[in-house]
């Protein structure tokens, strides 16, 4: 009776097999080196794990998500021994996988220097040489705490194994149910070379770290609290080959060269003062005319779509959010009141709901009137952290372009239809699209409204997603408590993904607000309200579409459209001619009249990114022309003044790039 | 030596005239029935002071600006003994003159109802038929407690005598020097009818009351403070002639009709929801969109002028109004801080400046850039005490089109000159056309800034002021601290007149922020920085505009600019059509396809002011036309269908009324 009966479960194959006792995951998938751990019977293990009578056991490949994980914890434990062999005073602290990466922190004297890392990549790399073995063990909390007597702060997660959370990463530590230990052992005597209190799993050994790479340093506090001592933070990065690492790299190089922060100086479109505050940007003329236009061509297509604009103020008495339930549900979010008459709380708003719901509620609705589409510009203030305020894709104050409709049961369909082929047509015409959609449905432990109503609302939105052709992807749980909502993914040309636009059903506002309308009937019936963003924030998508564009923005958006530059001085009066023609026909243009040269003012026009530079030198006048030179160093030369005008004038009409 | 020397002083003519001593003031101008006065060494006098040897003599008229104050105030009196006539037990508060009329308030047990009024009214007409004299009397402090022991506010004014403010009306009851008491007292027996303590001067007699009348009556604390007795005010008006009594009347009824609370609700255009706050407005859609008319007409108004676009924030850290002295000087108008980050204080903003200084500052500016204009429809928030805020017209959160203007020295002459011809344009094309300027300057006692700058600037100012061919009223040491400053008065439809633009010099914010630019010889250069706003606030201007034109807003800021009454039911979709056609050329037409009969429908089209009616019935359709019908009632029939859309977008392209 040796044997064990296991099911090997690859993708939505099953296979049954008889093995010997005493197998390991490792033996179940004999030559395959991407393989690097298992998953048995739902729980991710050690290869070396022998597997037991009746377990499903699922291979997990070393660039699966669990995979990755996998490697770069056990590389974060790599990093972890090369600190200690370097440092010995170093204490660990933990060393949890994140996206992309891993770090570590560390308590040592002081912080790690550009030359400290360098040491600690060339340890790692012996390390990972050496093709250490990961080694599982388990241990009694006294037996941890007495191996473990030098690291305090390994001790202090012993003591609260199980109710670590999530965010700090302990419970990558010390998960919730045995105390384990991996010890790291030497390939060929199989001596002890470091060891970390641990839940894995882990690689088998460190030669199966294909590739990695730290990144930067940074200070932490222990477990993330201003009231624990200040850690040194390791960041690394592991992947499953050398192009891989390769390529994401790159793929951080050219995203810095398109943060929208760095963008944002080069091209002088907008700042965030230090005198202002964090997550409170001024744009500057440049970036004001991009946002302008941004704003008045969605106000154009809002009022094709039968929307009609309000305003409203940013401050509010607090009745009101008592009156949404903002004060109940989202005050952390909110920043603090302002007393004014003597006793009375005013706030900044976060939405805008409230106030559109006070529009509608100002003079009796009748059926006629539905759908009621209100759009703002909104400006909204939000109390984010200051550790999680991030230029303007995560700012404390920014503007909406929000909107809330109003409309019957029977009109709601056919509203969500049209909304999201709206939102998707208009994110088109700013240049995304590569999109999918997210479905959030209800979560049957906190919600509002009758199940009938969140069943037709949710099938409903399935329905007008299906019909967009895109991929759906299902977020069982996610809905606030108000409504189900739908969420549009974009992806921008170096393939990351935002979350763009959302339509999102609300039963709960109307219900508070105490919301009528007059029927066909004349009996007062509730309308059904749809929450919806496209930008969801002007700033943030501002910032997503500086990063898309790399700065290079499409004529129509850009802050100057052509620059003309002349050959030498005489033709710089020519070129103000062009100019001047040019802008009656609303064109952005202007001349280099500076006394810099022809090569330097078109190196200044392509370090502003400028679509078209018109240059004109004596051939040029003599036939009444110009010559374009395009950001990407091409030309085309000689088009008659009007034309050049003209085609100009085309690519900003069609919104395209040249 | 019986006779006395005086010297008759009339506007510039000076007579010297010898009189017998006693002579009063009254002998002096005989038969002058619209004399009501006299000053006398440039105090107001009695007309039965008797003149004194040496003295000016200068009659009072009762038209000007000093009559009405007396005869106002002779008016209160006579109310004021007509309601303890009719109500002994009412106290007596204080009665002073106020713009266009009085106020006299009473201790009494109940508010009184309009028929009190009504009473009152009438027994005042009986007392001024009476022709009492007002007749005046020293009295010491000890003699006025015993004769006023039953009343107490009096009392407590004789113990305050001197200390008195002029906000509390107080002293025109008591004055600051010798106390007096006026009797009035029946004009044959001389009889005391009743007595007031008061400073004077009155009438001769209640005969010299030609016209007034009781307006309304309110609560109101005892000298202000909510810690006295609530008293009962009774508001009156009185005027020299009854044409004048009524044209008056007419005034405030029309005012009243004009009243832009009274409008904004009736035309749906925008309300000031109690759960928000006062001072705090939503525009509907239909105010909306007038707004946004306004706003985009001055935007593109302000591009061809060569202002450029900015954003910038609503809260910022305090740090920004201690940098700008706000803090210093402007606390008291500013909503009170807000704490972010354990213990930063962050501010609504009350100004743009501020946030438009470090736009010019982020990064070096060279004179080649000057003039830079700053624009910004930037939202403020003021905290204005709630008894002063009215309407859109003292708000406290209002939008402002607000610029900064930083020039050389140099460029100041000629960038003034423009800015003022710009203002006085914008204001034009929205419809104000009646304007006078005014021009403040240093208050010697408190300014920065040298003054060789306040010299030039200050004429300079004046020269560009005197340009425009406008009135020019001086406000000696009306200036603000930093700079000196022109204010345009514009008069509406009814007369009224309204501070709008101003053009304000700075010299302290550019200190303030160390603002530079690079000059041609390569040395930094403080620029000069010019403040300016068009309509100040958004808001008011709305405001001002819906009085101005009583709602009937001409076709281009019209929220509604035709509608299209269908005769019968077999032309609601020829309108229909006809409203598509004119759609597509950015009209904003709507069909009134209700089941109203089209009388109704006229008269609803009329109460929404919208410029243009267009009817069509069987005639007009088999015409291909329709027929115009104006607010004012008049029609124009068989306007084939494209002429009259060409007709309608003429009137909107143009600005004009219709």
């Amino acid at each position: 009776m040796s044997d064990v009966r296991v099911i090997i479960q690859r993708d939505s194959e099953r296979e049954e097999r008889v093995v010997t006792t005493g197998t390991t995951a490792a033996e179940l998938f004999p030559g395959e080196r991407t393989v690097v751990a298992a998953r048995v019977g739902g729980e991710l293990k050690d290869l070396a794990y022998a597997v037991q009578d009746g377990e499903e056991v699922e291979p997990v490949e070393i660039s699966s998500e669990d995979g990755l994980n996998i490697l770069r914890h056990s590389t974060a434990h790599v990093m972890a021994q090369a600190v200690q062999e370097l440092f010995p005073e170093a204490k660990l602290g933990i060393g949890p996988p994140v996206k992309d990466g891993f770090y570590y922190d560390f308590d040592v004297a002081e912080p790690f220097t550009p030359e400290d890392l360098k040491r600690i990549e060339k340890k790692m790399q012996e390390i990972q040489k050496r093709g250490q073995r990961f080694s599982r063990r388990v241990v009694s909390d006294d037996d941890a705490r007495e191996e473990l007597a030098d690291e305090p702060y390994k001790l202090e997660l012993i003591g609260i194994k199980g109710s670590a959370s999530h965010d700090d990463g302990a419970d990558v530590e010390v998960g919730g149910g045995e105390l384990t230990i991996y010890d790291n052992l030497d390939a060929k005597t199989g001596d002890l070379c470091w060891k970390d209190l641990c839940r894995g799993p882990h690689l088998p050994t460190t030669r199966n770290i294909p590739a990695f790479k730290l990144m930067r340093n940074a200070a932490a506090y222990w477990r993330g609290s201003e009231k624990n001592p200040m850690l040194q933070r390791i960041y690394g990065t592991a992947w499953p080959s050398k192009d891989e690492l390769k390529a994401h790299l790159e793929f951080l190089a050219e995203a810095e060269k398109r943060d929208h922060r760095r963008l944002g100086n080069e091209l002088d479109l907008f700042s965030i003062p230090e005198q202002i505050g964090s997550g409170l940007a001024v744009f500057h003329p440049k970036g004001g005319i991009v946002r302008r236009v941004m704003e008045d061509y969605s106000r154009r297509r809002h009022e094709e779509e039968g929307y009609e604009f309000v305003y409203t103020p940013h401050a509010t008495k607090g009745k009101l959010f008592e009156t949404s339930g903002h004060l109940d549900w989202y005050a952390d979010g909110m920043y603090p009141p302002m007393q004014l008459d003597e006793g009375v709380d005013y706030y900044l708003k976060p939405m805008n709901c409230p106030m559109h719901n006070l529009i509608f509620d100002a003079r009796g609705r009748s059926y006629r009137e539905l759908p009621l589409r209100l759009f703002e510009f909104g400006t909204v203030y939000r109390y984010e952290k200051s550790g999680v305020v991030h230029g303007l894709t995560r700012a404390r104050g920014f503007t909406q372009d929000d909107a809330h409709i109003y409309c019957t049961r029977e009109q709601m369909a056919d509203e969500l239809d049209k909304t999201l082929t709206f939102v998707l047509g208009l994110l088109r015409d700013y240049g995304l699209n590569d999109f999918y959609l997210e479905l959030s449905t209800k979560d049957p432990e906190k919600y509002v409204g009758s199940d009938e109503a969140w069943e037709e609302a949710t099938e409903v939105l399935a329905q007008v997603a299906e019909k967009q052709g895109l991929p759906l992807v299902p977020d069982p749980g996610g809905a606030a408590f108000y409504g189900p909502k739908i969420s549009v993914q974009a992806k921008d040309a170096i393939g990351r993904t935002w979350q763009m636009s959302t339509v999102q059903l609300d039963f709960n506002l109307p219900e508070r607000f105490d919301l009528e309308y007059t029927g066909p009937d004349g009996t007062k019936q509730r309308p059904v309200m749809i929450h919806r963003a496209l930008f969801g924030s002007i700033e943030r998508f501002f910032a997503v579409l500086l990063e898309h564009y790399a700065g290079a923005f499409p004529a129509w958006l850009a802050p100057v459209q052509a620059v003309g530059i002349p050959i030498g001085d005489a033709h710089v009066d020519y070129l103000q001619e062009f100019a001047v023609k040019a802008k009656k026909q609303g064109l952005r243009v202007e001349v280099d009249s500076s006394s810099d040269r022809m090569q330097k003012k078109i190196r200044n026009a392509q370090k502003s990114k400028v679509p078209f530079m018109v240059i004109a030198g004596d051939e040029d006048m003599a036939a009444g022309a110009v010559s374009f030179r395009y950001r990407d160093g091409s030309q085309e030369n000689g088009i008659p003044v009007d034309e050049a005008i003209a085609k100009i004038a085309k690519v900003v009409e069609e919104r395209t790039q040249v």
